[in-house]
């Protein structure tokens, strides 16, 4: 099959792999619908996470269930199914609380890679949602986009507590925090401030829910959510970006009280406690436990309620992923979808 | 009146100051029925915290009214009240929101020192809970109680998100901690862990509902929470020392979606943001809003369902402060009520 492989910063190449096959008897072989590249490949692309060998990529994925492993009980093959970054069992006291994402079973969700035509993924029954029936065609991004870069900014405004009548602040307008645009107005918070200073992202934010941008960064960032809530602060913010800086400006940018929900992968953060302790905010957050939501996400979907697909503002053949990967570092693209 | 000024780390001194008078409209000044030392009075007292000037302490306090300002309404002379360690008007949107102790005309709750016979209160109305008629002498160490450190521990448990069913850790078996376990009983939880290693605070924590000791410290005591939670760690945790050491125990001791309250004052703590993102587990905590639960805890105290009093395992005159520093300086007292 056809495959994805990190050889080294900046170097991704597309190749012809072995197919995956069933390797435990709760594995399932899905042959790829949609796939695409992550924010969070740009870290080992860029430099910032090291790489030990060669590393097939892909963990965002959704299609038909080619085959299962004895074990496998509920998901059949010619389904058409949605998984996540993380296999889950979905049985364990930390699933059932709805951090799937910290399964006691937790493993890779694609560890063959999903940036390729086949993926074996294990934990079948636990990690895979099956949709009702085999989606249309426009419906697939969408339902590729639940899979990770939707269900996180999901999560991440879940984990600030957005709501009816909340002002959210959003830090960070790559393709999660737009999501989250998306994600709040579907949770009925009542004012969305995007702080972006990309036009094309302002205008895509908007298009998903923001109601207003504010494109001051930092300090001046955090004034302008003050000026615009009374002095107080956001009721919730979410981090969608994971340095230093972004995490300062999403605790400052939230009132007393509020919730923080921080979805960037935290990179060399350290937390600076006696402002924290003074500053009276929640922080949650960590690798989005999206099948807690997946099945609430694919049901809007289907009901036409949200369309996060729309955060996909390139498409590529999977031979050509380099240069999605490259489309994506020089901010060219938000987000590349690859056709397998 | 008698009063108390604290010069130097150690130097801790009983004296005639000038009685409180009313500065703005709004205060009230209250003649104290008890009053007593804090944990935190032991930061400068060692050194931790720089003294500029001689500062008069104390911030725990319950009295009678005797005269307030021109505006305040509801809090009359004669009154029996407690209030807290922060004034504040309980009228502002974060006052509304249950953070008193944030609140945006928030100031010291007895700027002229609350070890001392005679205190102002500012913001009277705001500050102030008036008990329903002028308590039993038996009631008074449990109502003072409530102003702080009973306060403080109902707080980091609320924080923790401590409720049926579940099992919680507490570090740090000060007078906070050892409330909190009290405060997690009366909140239902299942299991309630005391991190431990002196017997007087292991048996007053018992006394207060603890239902086990762990005597482990830091990666020690973490495994032996792991291993009486079928290694997942606790649902909540309650944190109350505030050094980088404990602060770590307490996020390792929680499970993955589990909660850390915080009420010790951070000092010197960084909290790492790899290791945070990936434990999934909430942080909150800071300053008590103890205003927010007053009017529940007096209500408590006054149908006998708690006696936090119990935490007050020194009682001295006023006069004798400086001997109530000492005592809990070197340990032989949990805490110091003073009768002035």
């Amino acid at each position: 099959m056809r495959g994805t492989v990190m050889y080294g910063p900046g170097d991704v190449r597309s190749e012809e792999r072995p197919d995956p096959t069933i390797v435990e008897p709760t594995d399932a072989i899905i042959r790829l619908a949609a796939t695409c590249v992550c924010g969070s490949d740009l870290w080992p692309y860029r430099g910032f996470d090291s790489i030990e060998e060669p590393m097939p990529m892909g963990h965002e994925y959704c299609g038909w269930v080619e085959e299962v492993g004895s074990d496998v009980r509920h998901i059949k093959p010619g389904q058409f199914v949605v998984g996540s970054f993380f296999a889950s069992d979905n049985t364990c006291e930390i699933c059932r609380s709805g951090y799937q994402s910290s399964c006691v079973h937790r493993q890779p969700g694609a560890p063959t890679g999903a940036q390729a035509q086949y993926a074996r993924i294990p934990l079948a029954d636990g990690t895979l949602v099956a949709t009702r029936d085999n989606p249309a065609a426009n419906l697939i991004p969408s339902l590729l986009a639940a899979s990770d870069v939707f269900g996180t900014g999901w999560f991440g405004a879940v984990a600030a507590e957005v709501g009816p009548g909340k002002t959210v602040a959003i830090v960070g307008d790559g393709a999660v925090g737009i999501c989250a645009a998306m994600a709040s107005r579907q949770l009925g918070a009542e004012r969305i401030i995007m702080m972006s200073r990309h036009p094309d992202r302002q205008r895509l934010a908007l298009e998903f829910g923001a109601t207003d941008i504010v494109a001051e960064r930092g300090d001046e960032g955090v004034e302008r959510i003050k000026e615009m809530t009374k002095g107080l602060g956001a009721h919730s913010v979410v981090e969608a970006v994971g340095t230093q800086e972004s995490l300062m400006q999403s605790m400052r940018s939230a009132r007393a009280g509020g919730h923080v929900g921080f979805v960037g992968v935290l990179h060399g953060v350290e937390i600076p406690g006696v402002e924290y302790f003074f500053s009276h905010v929640h922080l949650h957050g960590g690798p989005a436990p999206v099948r807690r939501f997946l099945p609430n996400l694919i049901d809007l979907i289907y009901q036409g309620e949200i369309n996060p697909g729309k955060v996909f503002d390139l498409t590529l053949p999977l031979a050509e992923v380099a240069e999605g990967y490259r489309a994506m570092d020089e901010r060219r693209a938000i987000k590349a979808l690859l056709v397998p």
